[in-house]
């Protein structure tokens, strides 16, 4: 197998590890990708688990990089941590006037419909081809890993949990997307990217994946009370799902916080240790 | 006394308190000025301790509010802190072409020459007037202050400590510009603020008043090897001054860290454990 080139954009020490920003052509999304990972100090000395961080709608690799606060927890659970980009980009990728549908806003499906089928195959890059490559490049092992990720991201985090099995050992959420198909963020963006066939929806909404399949594996999900797109996150029907699922899992409303980063960074700790119990012999 | 007015931007939910964002117009620069504001939780029950978070070169109040991640342990400790911007701003506020002169490059100093003394004035905004209006209207104490910087902010941290007597309990500095007139990153802007006087230079360095003067307290400063600003920030005539003055305090060159946040928030959990042990009981 020919490697491709991957070029190191930046390389920071960080809480005794290594965050870098590095960029490849992806064959998935047929554009240049650039992505985050941040390796922890244990990484020197031997293979580590990952946590795959989905960020939200007009997010890139950097936003969580810079403003989660991950690295910390990372290093002392011996974590490493990939924070993906959120679509493809550039000048000859379809794009959309509004912030919450085109480039950064992939919702980590595989388009099939034009203009976007040609460039937006963010599931099978963030599910297939970025993990080849960072376990092809880094001391990462492929069968300890773990999900989550902040708004769409969450969503990401959860349809990719529950329609790749056995891949991940936890999955968690902040302020996800819960109910695509049923909400502002998902009814026009997946009849954008996959048409309008109903199980290729319901394979992107978390709240029917839940109620069809479920998790195997521990959930954890946060939601501030004061978050201002509640009305569009929907998480009252994720909480329901889990609960009449049976699903081992735990749904937290955090009161006062909002949908920020700020809401983020205060519980990160919290997800960090959750997935470590998860990934950690 | 006229209460002046007081703009709130922002006001997010972090790690149980609040992360604000205030505008106002300010006395010493004649123009508007924006600041961040934590209060940890304790600040709900009465008056807490503070410290100023100083920034550096072109950043706003924004970069350390979001990426240091003092937050986490403000709350822990019970401290505020306070994110000054690093200049006057606006269309007719002086500028300079290069990054590290005008806007966004306020070294902490009254500016007495043109075109600069009309609003750079921010040594009287950050030590008198900015200190008056969060005493003022949030529950801090006046009397359990500290302060901290990054790079050119560490230079502002430093200077402000050793010639403002008895404000601040202890300081601390990440990648101080420690000699600024020896730099690069000093003797042009001292120069163009403040003119050809030794003796205001001499003010305004913080090797010089380490020599001079020292601090009544304890002092943490933190240097990263790797940082590409070495040559500039001249960390080694500073640790020289602490340890010739015999002043009290903790010189720590950091292996592998460079000068950005990544350095920042890897330590900041030690410098707030350390100015907390200076405020609190």
């Amino acid at each position: 197998m020919e490697r491709r080139a991957m070029e190191t954009l930046s390389e920071n020490r960080s809480f005794g590890g290594c965050q870098g920003v590095y960029r490849h052509t992806s064959e998935a999304t047929g554009t240049e990708m650039t992505f985050g990972l941040y390796q922890p100090p244990q990484a020197e000395f031997g293979k580590v688990p990952v946590l795959w961080f989905l960020s939200g709608l007009t997010c890139t690799h950097e936003n969580a990089m810079t403003k989660a606060g991950a690295q910390a927890f990372a290093a002392r659970h011996g974590i490493a941590v990939v924070f993906p980009d959120t679509s493809p980009r550039g000048e000859g990728v379809a794009d959309d006037e509004s912030f919450d549908m085109g480039q950064g806003a992939g919702f980590y499906v595989d388009a099939t419909e034009g203009p976007w089928a040609e460039h937006f195959q963010m599931r099978t890059y963030v599910a297939e081809e970025l993990p080849r490559l960072v376990v092809d490049r880094f001391p990462i092992e492929k069968n300890r890993q773990s999900i989550t990720g902040h708004s769409m991201g969450g969503h990401g985090a959860l349809t990719l949990a529950m329609t790749l099995e056995d891949r991940f050992a936890s999955v968690s959420a902040f302020a996800p997307m819960a109910h695509t198909t049923q909400s502002e963020w998902g009814q026009r963006q997946l009849a954008a990217y996959l048409g309008d066939d109903p199980a290729a929806h319901a394979k992107a909404d978390a709240t029917l994946l839940m109620r069809d399949v479920g998790f195997n594996g521990p959930v954890l999900v946060d939601q501030g009370t004061q978050d201002q797109f509640l009305d569009k996150l929907k998480p009252e029907a994720l909480a329901e799902a889990i609960a009449s699922k049976r699903q081992q899992g735990t749904f937290r409303m955090q009161p006062g916080y909002d949908h920020s980063y700020f809401f983020v960074s205060s519980f990160i700790a919290d997800h960090m240790a959750f997935h470590a119990e998860a990934l950690l012999p």
